[in-house]
């Protein structure tokens, strides 16, 4: 059996994923999809739109058969703390396949780049320290030096891309997980990462998707051309039943309660908050009333946009770095979490049960682990960003809800 | 000159406050007027209905001639404590005369009450623990051994009226510290401490005024005829300006953020957070969409509704058992906090000066002391609980606003 993995995020899930998901099952010639994805916060450092399991019935209604959770461990980290977990949750669900989008669209430069560096590694990371002490991004930086190693220009993956630089970490997780998966890519279509507009055409990006929705006041008739009809009636469904779609304004209070609450000592000890950002923090959060503000008042040079909205993620969630370290023992995922499947994909969770390697979670009770509950504290929170009288219904969700099963006979 | 004392919340500022203070500055016959007044949260665990510079104007204004702050560590504390803190302020302002309100309103029984329990204080205790063994609260298991070693009843103060408390702590406090303040009473008119209802007459507690203005949409034509015209003026132009007042439910969010983000170990390293209170504040913070839903949860027979609520105050502020025992350094309250003043109380103010045993802070700034960052973390805290458009002019207001000066020539 071909088992293909993808690395998703969903956000919501729209038609260039469709496409994306479509062009990978032929490339692995798919027997079954495994999607894993992150659960309540994202690898930009944002709240999901919606919660998991809308998310999880979305990639399921259109054509995955499986969807497990990226813990949050994972999920709101830099590019290769992301993939090693994405990567290792697949590798030990046995995909053979991983099939990510890229603006290459061509594998072979990706493991050139990585030989490329590993070639040259003592002046690649010596190049990336003096950037960084020029006061650069780490991914700025990182970019820069691929540029001057670059011998074999054309033959390379340009890692100056946003998507070709998470590729770059899947394959580069692959290698040195050991593990056997094979990784394919697909060129994207024209809609880029970070485009804000809509575009002429059916592919949207996420972000910009994200932006209709926010700013006409959460109607969804924007975004209906970019969509599978699933999705459009997943995200009409959960609009009617009086749910908002999630952002971060909805939790800049509490980010703003919380820092005032602490004292800078003990923002220090949370996760990604380095080099005096706690100072930072503290004043800027006393002269800003939105996270827009806060945002702009906290960005340098120094830091990329998203690097600081995972900080506040930690923040908000008061994740410290000791149990950052604690969760994260080791490089593999401590578990799975299923969110989601259809019959394929139950059968074929049933097949490889007996020899997976760590537990397998369907119900959060019956297990304990650092990293679930840094899960199940980030789900709790995530619900604070619910109205007042929907919020214990969330609450509860996280403990309560089944995986989404779809496609089986009423 | 006669300096004349008082302890007080004035939240709001009524009529039975208005009689209370001529009598006592009858009584006292007062050439000084000096109120040592909560500031953001009070000694029943809330937070104040509105802030501390509108209320000592409302103090000013009926004819105090200075207005101080009680601090945090001991505004919302159980009787003992936030008397040791308001009288050791008094004494060391030069205060000859204490006069309180009580239900008793003579006070030679507080003297008596006091010398019964010393002689008495063997079996006193012993009571009291035994009480509480069989599961009272703390008050219950008091006012009955009281009762127990009431041998001399009717030259007693009946020490299971509220106010006939407060009042014995007081004198404690005064006799403990060996101040040589002379303690006077002045019978409560007839509107009970806990009264809900408003009464006829002119004369409401507090209770009920506050209870009037959050079920009239906090309008405040059904409290008029109980509140002095200044006060009237102050809530009037308050309200007028967009603001709120200020009750636990807006800060309910906060709590509930809170204590899901915190484990059990942190929650029971908070200030009155005891005998496993956290696991019961973990478990019902789930299921409560409101503040007082929570405390209908909370509450059993063996804490009282007042001393809960404080627990919740200090989960709020994330006041931890090691932060207070490091603020509360001595009986001594460590610094003075000018809030307003008339010109007389500033003359008399200048006075004393010279010999202050203690710093005396008109700009925060000026001065550190876990006492006062104490004070001003519930400040910012207590911002918290308005409206977003307001938030940031009241974190700043904490830093920015000189004392409130009432009678001065413009």
């Amino acid at each position: 059996m071909n088992i293909l993995g993808l690395i998703v995020e969903y956000n919501p899930f729209h038609n260039g994923h469709f496409y994306h998901m479509q062009e990978s099952k032929k490339a692995a010639k798919a027997d079954v999809t495994i999607a894993v994805m992150s659960g309540t916060f994202l690898q930009r450092g944002e709240p999901a739109l919606l919660p998991k399991w809308e998310r999880a019935r979305m990639a399921l209604e259109a054509g995955a058969d499986l969807v497990v959770e990226l813990p949050y461990v994972y999920s709101s980290q830099k590019a290769s703390t992301f993939a090693n977990g994405a990567v290792s949750i697949l590798d030990m669900l046995g995909a053979a396949h991983l099939c990510f989008g890229s603006e290459d669209g061509k594998i072979e430069p990706f493991y050139n780049a990585i030989k490329q560096i590993s070639q040259n590694e003592q002046s690649y990371s010596t190049s990336i320290k003096q950037y960084m002490n020029q006061g650069m991004s780490y991914p700025k930086a990182l970019s820069l030096s691929f540029e001057t190693i670059n011998a074999l220009k054309g033959e390379l993956a340009d890692l100056t891309k946003p998507n070709n630089i998470l590729g770059f970490q899947y394959v580069s997780s692959i290698l040195e997980q050991g593990s056997l998966m094979k990784a394919h890519t697909i060129q994207r279509t024209s809609a880029g990462y970070h485009d804000e507009a809509l575009p002429s055409g059916d592919i949207a990006s996420a972000t910009s998707l994200r932006k209709a929705i926010f700013s006409g006041n959460e109607t969804l008739k924007e975004i209906k051309p970019y969509v599978p009809e699933s999705t459009y009636r997943i995200l009409s469904g959960w609009s009617k039943e009086g749910n908002p779609f999630l952002s971060w304004e909805r939790y800049f209070p509490y980010l703003q309660y919380n820092v005032l609450s602490m004292s800078g000592k003990e923002l220090s000890e949370i996760y990604e908050v380095e080099e005096g950002l706690e100072n930072r923090l503290k004043s800027s959060i006393k002269e800003s009333s939105s996270f827009q503000e806060l945002m702009e008042r906290l960005k340098t040079k120094r830091y990329t946009w998203t690097r600081l909205q995972r900080m506040c993620v930690h923040v908000l969630t008061r994740t410290t770095k000791r149990q950052m370290e604690e969760a994260v023992n080791g490089e593999r995922c401590p578990f799975i979490r299923v969110l989601g499947m259809n019959p394929s994909g139950q059968r074929y969770l049933g097949s490889i049960k007996k020899n997976l390697k760590i537990p397998l979670i369907t119900n959060v009770h019956s297990f304990e682990h650092p990293a679930l509950s840094l899960d199940l504290k980030a789900a709790n929170i995530y619900a604070m960003g619910f109205p007042k009288q929907k919020r214990i219904t969330r609450l509860k969700a996280e403990y309560a809800t089944p995986p989404v099963r779809v496609g089986y006979e009423e």
